[in-house]
C-alpha cells in the first residue's frame, strides 16, 4: 500500500495507542495503593497526556520546566518535573507554574535545595519537592547512603514541602543492565521502600515512593509501599521494549514511513530516513539488547537498516527481501529502536485512525530549557 | 563566567563563524574555475546562507525540498537539492520553487528521471538536474560504471536539462574511511573529472562537476575539471573535523552551554544536556576518528562526556578536573562531535557577538519532508 503522505514521517496508530494506555492503566489499578504518573517524554503531546489521565493516571511526569509550561498551558493540571532544578530562573518558572496547577519538582543536592528554599521564600511560596535517589544508574540522584542526611535538611526548610522520594533506573539489576526486568523492578521497589522506611524512622514524613520505567513499573508496583510508577515508553512502545520482552512488535504504535529513493544494487535499498529521522542513541549491538540495525522493517524479514547518514538510511537486503523486488518510490514502515528520542526528531506526528491520517504538531518537542 | 542564558543552549560565536566563511571562500576562489556552493545542512539558517553568498558562494546546497522552500522563502535565490526526488509531490514542489529561483535537483535512477520528466512535462516546465554518482560511500548515487548509460537516457529527456554530475563521500579513500583527507579529496576529484570526460566523449554535455565535503573540498578543488565544491560543516566546524586535522578546536564556532545539575561523587558531574542536546550519530571510538566521549569540554583537560541519556550528560572527571571543584549550578561549554546533527536538535541557536547574545530560531531545522 502506498500512503499519500510526504515521507519520512512518524505515524502513530491510534488504536494501538489507546490499547497501550488502557492496559497499563488497568494493570497499575490492580495495585490499589499505586498511582500511575506516565512520563510524557515519549509522546510530548498534551492530547496524549490527557488520554492517559482520562484512563486513570493521576498526572504526568516531565523532565524540563519548558515541557511543564507547554503541558500546563494545554490543560494538564498535575505535573511532576522529575529533574533537579538548580538555577534561580528555572525555579522561578516552576513557581509560576505551581501557582496555576499541582506541581512537584525534583531535588538531589543541598545546594539545589537551598536555592529552591531561598527562591520560594522570596516569592512567599511553598514548593512541593521530591528527593531523587540514585539506585544504580549513576546519573542524577543523591547516593542511596547519603539520602537520609539530605532528606532531613530538606524537611527542615520552611518553603519546601518534601512529599517523597523517587528514582529512575530502567532495566538495571545490581547496578548492571539486564534483560531480567522482573528482578530489576522488584529490586528497585524494595530498595526504595526500605529507604522510605528508614527516612520515616528518622522522623521524616515520606508520602510518595515513586519508581519505575516501562520495563520495571509493574514489577516494582507489586512491592508494598511503592505509591507511584512513572513508565513513559509504554504509550507507544518500541523495538527496544519488544527486545526486553515487555511487548510484542505488534504493540508498537509508532513507525516511520519512508520511501525507497535509490536501488544502487540488488542487496541495497536507500530510504529517505537517516539519523535526522531515526534516533541513534540506542545503537545496534549495545549490551544487553543486541539489536540488529536501527529499526525493525515491517514485512521484510531479512532486511536490515544497517547504516545511516543524516538523510539516508541504508537497508541491507537478504535473499527474501531481495525477492520482494523493492522499487524506487516504494514505501517501507520501520519501527525505531527508541521511540522517545525518535519522536523528538519529528515536528509532527501523523495520527492514523484506520484509513484517515491527521498531522499533529508535537507541541513539547525539542524543549531543552 | 556564568552566562545568564537558560541551558542547555547552542551558542554560535559569530566572529569564528565569519572567519570560517571567509577562509573557505578565499581558498576556493584561488581555484579560478571552481565555485563554492556550501551545504546548508550545518546551520539550517537563511541568514547564514546569505553570509556565505555575500562572501562569494554561488548558492547553497540542501538535502530536502522542505529546506529549499524555507531557504527560498527567505531570499536565497540559487539552490541545489542534492538528493534524488522520486515522488510526484516532491517533484511538483521542486517545480514550484524553480519557477521562483534558480534550482537544480538530484537524480540517480531511471525511474526517478522518468517520473521527473513526466511531471515536468505535465507542468510545461524544464527542470535542471544533476546526476548523482556513487564514488564509494554506498548510499545514493548511480554506480560509477552505470553512470554513462543513465546519463545518456536523462540527456535525451526533453523536460530535464542535465547540467552535470555530483558526488558526496566525505573522507573516504579506496572505499574506506580515512584520516588522509588530502588523498581522499584528490581521488574524489580525479574520479569525477574522469567520468565527466568519459560522458563528454559519449556526446553528453556535462557542465558541472560538483564534489567535496569539508575535509576534502579544497583538495578536490585542485583537480582541473572540478567546477564546484559543497562543504557544509566548515561554517561552524566541530570536534570531528578537528580530529580529522581540518581545523583546530579554536575554529569551532558552535558549543553547547550546559549547567552542572548534580555532583553525585568526586569523579562525576551530571550536566543538563544529554542525547536530546548532543547528537549521537558520531559515537565515541568510531573508526578512524576514535573520539573519546561525546564532546570536547572547554577548560577541563581530563573531563569526558562519557555517557548520555536523553536529558542527562555524565561527565567523568579526571584528577585535574576534580581539582577544579565543579559545583552544582556551574556552567560548562562543550564542543559537540558532530555539529550538523546537533544543530538539528536545537529550535534556537544563541548568536554570540562579544558580550551580547541573540536567540535565533533555526528556521530550516527538522525539515524531513
Amino acid at each position: 500500500m502506498t500512503i499519500s503522505l510526504e515521507t519520512p514521517c512518524l505515524i502513530i496508530d491510534t488504536d494501538i495507542l489507546a490499547r497501550n494506555i488502557a492496559i497499563m492503566a488497568d494493570r497499575v489499578e490492580q495495585h490499589r495503593s499505586v498511582k500511575l504518573r506516565p512520563h510524557a517524554k515519549t509522546h510530548k503531546l498534551p492530547s496524549v497526556a490527557q488520554q492517559q489521565i482520562d484512563a486513570g493516571a493521576v498526572g504526568i511526569t516531565v523532565a524540563k520546566v519548558s515541557e511543564a509550561e507547554v503541558m500546563a498551558a494545554h490543560g494538564i493540571r498535575n505535573i511532576f518535573i522529575a529533574y533537579p532544578l538548580v538555577t534561580a530562573s528555572k525555579i522561578e518558572r516552576a513557581i509560576r507554574i505551581s501557582e496555576q496547577i499541582e506541581l512537584i519538582v525534583g531535588v538531589d543536592s543541598l545546594a539545589g535545595a537551598q536555592l529552591m528554599e531561598q527562591t520560594a521564600a522570596k516569592h512567599g511560596h511553598t514548593l512541593q519537592v521530591r528527593l531523587e535517589i540514585d539506585t544504580g544508574l549513576r546519573r542524577t540522584g543523591v547516593p542511596y547512603e547519603a539520602a537520609a542526611a539530605l532528606a532531613a535538611e530538606i524537611a527542615g526548610m520552611p518553603h519546601l514541602r518534601l512529599t517523597g522520594i523517587y528514582t529512575f533506573r530502567g532495566a538495571l539489576l545490581a547496578g548492571k543492565p539486564t534483560l531480567d526486568v522482573a528482578a530489576a523492578g522488584l529490586e528497585e521497589g524494595q530498595q526504595m521502600v526500605q529507604l522510605a522506611d528508614r527516612l520515616r524512622a528518622a522522623g521524616i514524613a515520606i508520602a510518595d515512593v515513586s519508581v519505575g520505567s516501562t520495563p520495571t513499573a509493574l514489577y516494582a508496583a507489586a512491592i508494598e509501599g511503592v505509591t507511584e510508577v512513572r513508565p513513559g515508553t509504554y504509550v507507544y512502545q518500541d523495538r527496544m521494549q519488544a527486545q526486553l520482552g515487555v511487548c510484542e512488535l505488534e504493540d508498537c504504535a509508532g513507525s516511520v514511513l519512508v520511501t525507497v529513493v535509490s536501488r544502487p544494487s540488488a542487496d541495497l535499498a536507500i530510504v529517505d530516513g537517516g539519523s535526522k529521522t531515526f534516533a541513534t542513541d540506542v545503537q545496534p549491538g549495545t549490551h544487553p539488547l543486541q539489536l540488529r540495525g536501527f529499526g525493525h522493517i515491517h514485512g521484510l524479514e531479512d532486511a536490515l537498516l544497517v547504516r545511516m547518514t543524516e538523510e539516508h538510511g541504508m537497508v541491507e537486503l537478504g535473499p527474501m527481501a531481495q525477492a520482494a523486488d523493492l522499487k524506487v518510490g516504494d514505501q517501507l514502515r520501520i519501527i525505531p529502536n527508541h521511540i522517545c528520542s525518535t519522536v523528538n526528531l519529528h515536528n509532527h506526528v501523523v495520527m492514523q485512525r484506520g484509513d484517515t491520517f491527521e498531522r499533529v504538531p508535537v507541541l513539547a518537542r525539542g524543549m531543552l530549557e
